[in-house]
């Protein structure tokens, strides 16, 4: 089960834009000031390098990854989520579009 | 001045994607139930069409936009906004990506 909605928050109204539009997310604060964003990589083959650690949850579609170190692509789709350690990087390979939830830390 | 952050509303974390990617959305919803969307076009000129009449107020970047049955190039930047009527159509063109809100009805 996939989280399609998420309540109660604010959420800045300039988008954040990855890889000439690859990816695109809007950044959200709960309440308590957690921080998360909402986005979606476009197909592509892309790497991203964290700062903070970072849970990628799936929402829709669907993409496989590759962390930093690891010779495996894994796949993840809806309701599913895969970590990354801070400091580190993740390829990822999408070929429908894939709607995630960041979360940090 | 523009606004840069809306307050207490739901957030849907499926993104809206148009035109290959060109145009990405997320749609929120208020307590009262008025939905509205936070989005950005990337570089390119793109035609809209309207079901409900929306209003677009820009957030950072521009655009140019040009109405139906209009001839005229106008110019929205930030905290700047344009109306469209129902049923129509306008023709958008951008060169620094534009980040709006949608406004319905």
């Amino acid at each position: 089960m996939s989280t399609t909605q998420i309540d109660g928050v604010s959420v800045n109204t300039q988008a954040s834009v990855y890889f000439d539009g690859k990816c695109v997310s809007h950044g959200i604060t709960f309440p308590d000031g957690t921080k998360k964003s909402v986005g979606v990589v476009l197909p592509a083959t892309l790497t991203f390098n964290t700062g903070a650690p970072e849970i990628m949850e799936c929402v829709a579609g669907s993409c496989e990854y590759k962390l930093a170190g690891s010779d495996a692509w894994l796949k993840s789709g809806p309701g599913e989520q895969f970590s990354i350690p801070g400091n580190s990087s993740f390829e990822i390979r999408v070929t429908e579009a894939y709607h995630y939830i960041c979360h940090f830390g």
